[in-house]
Parts: structure tokens; sequence; C-alpha cells
């Protein structure tokens, strides 16, 4: 009886931080969530406390017990959150649809390799996919109760990162230490580089395309210090609508899982207008932030372009965390690599996977050479 | 065919500030709104302008032509925008809900007088209020697919009027000239003078609990610089939305008329945010407008204590702008009759004007002690 009104969840990559605070939600409403499989990369330990506390029915770590694809299409799972990072959530999240389970999407690369065959199977499965990042989340909680056609544009804020108030000339020299300094928001290493240079930010951009099914023109980026507006939807009408609050994860995944329900959450930071005497904001420079630029690009070119470059990036941030190349020459593999990319027009999967493969190859030969 | 289509519409209040721009709506939308009655007050030269440009079947001037009941009960009409100020719109207003029609309602006076009344028939009679101020449409906007058991709270913004930046002292002898200079939005002198004292917002609390059902504790009033944020709600969950534009009472008026559409009009100004570098906020000094204060106490008490606070405040109000009395007088006044009135539980409308009429008779008889 009590068991039919809980959502029983799955949480894949349960040891990174979208994980952990999907997990956290998930403890603060044990009456509405139950947590049914857990996955995770690497880290045993803590993945050892988290099977201790939840008493999942089904455990993955690495290659050892079923795999994601296993997991996201079990019968006795209701939600599926994609919380792996790159683009090993891609073929889950696809049998999760297929398999009619609902989908709550916090790994960027989905959409950004395979938003057009991703969205075709939610249409064609008739599912909804819920996003976890608290920009798609703040649209779409803009859009509740209004038509996608009504859209006359997307705002997407962007913190400026870690060094927006750097001259643009000292960041060549800047180390992995300082880029993993995100001035507000407390996420995994990939992302907080990726927010530094926009990459982040331009990801995004090709996700709200996919997602909202808006063009890329309609898509406007602009800075925002603070990321209490964590971003709006302006209507053909001229009114705008913005979602707010804290910098905190656990609003948009409870949200997430919530959703078409808000929970009462009093254990929940709250927004305090009496603290805020103002919210800023500046237009954003594409010559500061060359990887936005280049996101914009891909995604307006289609097909396999956005998977070239999330391939590349993935392998740019690497070399960067390891110290191998500077921050500025993370845009430089990315152009370089898409530069030289030929296009696979209505590509598939396998088609997909491939152009992801030649990117990798690329980038890292570019440092090598 | 084409006639179906249309909405057929009534202003009340057709030469006033929103019933001219209501018409400026009509004149955009030739295809979607057909201008079926107007009524005005007294400014006979605009309301012939009027006559001859949308040639309405009903014409009321004054007492002249048919009542305003009549017109919100005629069945060639669909929706009423009920326009006019001070108690006048109150009777049309349940006339036209009593006849379905849909009201929009751009008069403070009819929900801060009678909102149980009012309410309790738009529920009898299935009917949604369309609001058409600024806030409440806000507000409205904000809570489009959401369900309203789970607001937490809503904030309603206040430019903070024409004297926001002057010494509290001084107002003492400020004149209705310089009261008349709102720094953002362009208003009715009635209304332009509550803006100055928070009466306005007040009278907008009043009105917010009424139309989403929210507790006097829940809403909160916030000063916000520039009229861009124009209300938010926060939900349980910590999340807040929030409804941004232009200060130009043409976006709310023309979304009363469209829901749950979103008309796309593109000689409608828009916000820009490349313009923006910064939204202001500060806490509300209650001290500074006593007014606002007043409004909270009234509208907690309930009953007939915010038709005394009305009342007392028109006849203030005609006072100051007379220059009878000054501008910190208009509180003393207010405070003056509610503190006097006796009230009367579970007022029916009777009672509700009588509570009315006695509150003017105090006000003007402080004047004249």
């Amino acid at each position: 009886m009590d068991r039919v009104l809980k959502k029983r969840i799955a949480v894949l990559g349960s040891t990174g931080s979208i994980g952990q605070q999907t997990l956290e939600v998930a403890r603060a409403f044990p009456d509405k969530l139950e947590v049914i499989a857990l996955a995770a990369g690497s880290n045993s330990t803590l993945l050892d406390q988290q099977v201790q506390e939840f008493q999942p029915k089904l455990v993955s770590l690495g290659s050892q017990g079923p795999s994601l694809e296993e997991i996201s299409t079990h019968p006795d799972i209701d939600l599926v959150v994609v919380a792996t990072s790159g683009k090993a959530g891609l073929l889950p999240t696809l049998e999760a649809i297929r398999s009619k389970k609902i989908v709550a999407l916090a790994n960027k690369e989905v959409l950004v390799m395979a938003g057009e065959i991703v969205m075709a199977e939610a249409r064609k499965y008739g599912m909804e996919i819920k996003p976890v990042d608290s920009e798609h989340s703040a649209i779409w909680q803009c859009l509740q109760g209004e038509e996608s056609n009504e859209i006359a544009q997307i705002l997407l804020t962007a913190s400026g990162g870690a060094f927006r108030d750097r001259p643009y000339k000292e960041l060549a020299h800047v180390t992995a230490e300082e880029a993993l300094r995100h001035p507000t928001w407390n996420m995994g290493p990939k992302v907080t580089i990726d927010s530094a240079n926009l990459m982040n930010k331009g990801m995004e951009v090709i996700e709200a395309h996919w997602l909202f099914g808006v063009q890329y023109d309609k898509i406007k980026v602009m800075i925002h210090h603070g990321s209490i507006i964590h971003s709006m939807v302006e209507f053909a009408d001229g009114s705008i609508k913005a979602q707010l609050g804290v910098p905190d994860m656990r609003i948009p995944i409870q949200y997430a899982l919530s959703h078409p329900e808000r929970w009462d959450n009093s254990s929940m930071p709250k927004l305090d207008f009496d603290q805020i005497d103002s919210l800023k904001f500046a237009p954003v420079d594409f010559d500061r932030y060359p990887c936005l630029k280049l996101a914009f690009e891909a995604g307006a070119k289609g097909d396999t372009y956005p998977a070239v470059l999330s391939a590349a990036d993935e392998i740019a941030i690497e070399l960067f965390l390891d110290g191998k190349i500077g921050f500025l020459d993370i845009p430089k593999i990315l152009e370089d690599a898409l530069g030289r990319h030929t296009r696979i027009p209505n590509p598939s999967l396998d088609d997909i996977l491939t152009a992801d493969a030649w990117a990798r190859e690329i980038a890292k030969g570019r440092y090598a050479a």
C-alpha cells in the first residue's frame, strides 16, 4: 500500500556530486522515494556506505554487478537519475526511455552528443526528459503551464566561472587547482573546469536547444554573478519568467524527482531577500570565452559536430588537469578537432560514437604533436 | 466564422489610464478582440474618439446610456475589463461573475472592499478573476502550471514610490504635484499618490490574499527600484519564480485578455538585459510607510476593516490633492477611521457599503475637526 505511492529510483553515478545530493533528497523523503539501485564508477568506500544506508536491490561498481543498461530497464524502477559523467550516460538513458522509465538527466553529454536521437525516442515513447541542471530546471519550471511555441527567447545565465575577474592574458598560466575553485557552485572537477571557460554553458546551450525545441538564435547567454537567477524565458508577449534560488543543486534535483509536485523541504536553504541588495548582470564577451562561441557554432552545424566538441573537451580537460596543457589550450584543441571533422549527416548512434572516438584521438594527437 | 474566434470585450473606465491602454491592446489585435462596450465617467471628448474608432454596440457616459451592471451582464460580451476606480467597480464585477463573464480586474477596491464575497461568487460560478495589476499578473503568471497549496510565500515588489529617497521628516510638506511624479509607472492620480506612501502596495497585499488564497504572514513586501521584477512566488521546495518586464501596463493587460494564450506583440517594448547591469532590492521600512502597516493590519482583521481603510483612503487622497491636508496626514486619517470602526462580522454587501459610507464621513469629519 505504502509501496505503490513511492517513486522507485535508480541513481547512476551515485558517488559523484549530483549522485550524493540525489541521495540527500532521498534521505529527506523516505515516504516518497525508494532507492532501488545504485551504480558508481570506482569509489567503492562511499558506495558501500550508500548501500548500507539505502539497502538497494541492485548495486553496480565499475564492471561488477549489473550493467547500467540492465539497471535502467529493470521492472522495479520508475525513475532513473542519470548522473554519470561523459558518454557513459548515453546508452542507459536511451534504454530507460525505451523501457518507459522517467529519466532525470544530469549528464550533459547525453543531449550534446545525441540530442536528436534521444529526443526522438522520448517523443516516440511519450516520455518527458526531466532536467536536473539548475539552468534547465529553471527554464523547465518557467515553462510549466506555458506553450513552448510561445517562447521568444531563452536567457541562460552564467556565473562567469572561476576567472571572470582575471585579465584574459593571465589565463594562459592558471593552474588546475585555481580553476577548480568555482565562485558559487560546488561541483565535480570536469564541470568546474568547463565552468571556468563557459564550455559548460556552451553545452547547456545545446541541451536547451534539444530539451525545449528552441533554435540557437533564440538562446542568449548572459553573465549573472552570484547564481541566484538560474535562467529565464522570454515569451512572445514580452513577459519574462525567471526561476531563482540559492545555488544548491538539491533544489533542482528534488524538483526533477517531485515533478509535477513540489515537496515541502524545510531543511532546504532559502533565499532571503533581506540579505540581497542587488542581482548583477553583464553581457557575455565571446572573445573572452571562445569555448562558448565554438559550442554555438557546433550546435548550429548539428549532426556529429556537437559530439566532436564534447569528446575533444573531455580529453582537453584531462590534459589540463594533468598539467600537460595550459588553460587557453583547451579551446584550441576543440577548434582544431571541429575544424578537421568531416560531418556524418543524420548520424546513427554508432556514427556518433565513431565521431566521438575520432575526436578523442585527434585531441590527444594534438597534444602529442 | 471570424466572429466566434474573437473575445468580445467591455471596457468599464475606458478613458482612464488602464482603459486607454486596454484599447491600445485591442487596436493591436483586431483579429482577436472586439470592443462591444465602452463606459466612461466624465471624459466625453475622449470617449467620443474611442466610440468613433471602435464602434461599440453599447456606450455609457456617467449616468447616460446603459448602467455598468447592464453592460457587464450583456449577452454579447465575453470579457469585462473592470478599470473603473474606487467602489464603482464592485457591483459590475459581481454581476459579470454571475453572468459567467470573464472578469479582467484592474480596480483594486473591488477585492479590498469585498474580497470574500467576490471570490465566493467566482468559485460558485466557476469563474477565474484575471488580474490586470502588474504585481498580481506577475504572481498569476508565476502560478501557471503550479498548485496554490504549494506556495510558501508571495514576494510583492514595490518601487518605493515618488519619495523613496527623501528624508521622512520632509514628507510633511510635499505637494500633490510632487507626489504625482512616480519614478517608473505612468498611472492615474489616486494610484500614484497611493504609490508614494505604499498604501497602493497595502491594497495589493489584501488583493493578493484574496486572489491567491494566501495568508497575510506569507505575503512579504520588498522594495525593488526600477519595477523590472513585478513580483515573485516562493514555493514549498525553496524554488522562487519571478515575472519580469519593462514597466508597461500593456503587458499585463494583454495577458489578462489573451490568457491562457500569449499573443506575439512585436510593438511591445522588450526588456534588454544588455542594458541592465543590476536589479536592486531593499527591505521595506514599516515606520516610513505606516499605510502599508495599516493595510496588513486591516487585512488580517478582515470583515469590514479593509472597506473602511479603502474608503477613508479615497477621502484622504481627495483632501491631499485639494491641498487641505499634508502628505503625512493621510495615514493619520486611515488610522483614526480604523481605530474608531466597530466590526460588522461576516458582512453582506450592504454591510460593506454601510461601513464604506461611515468611513467616508469619519475621514471628512477628521479634517473638519
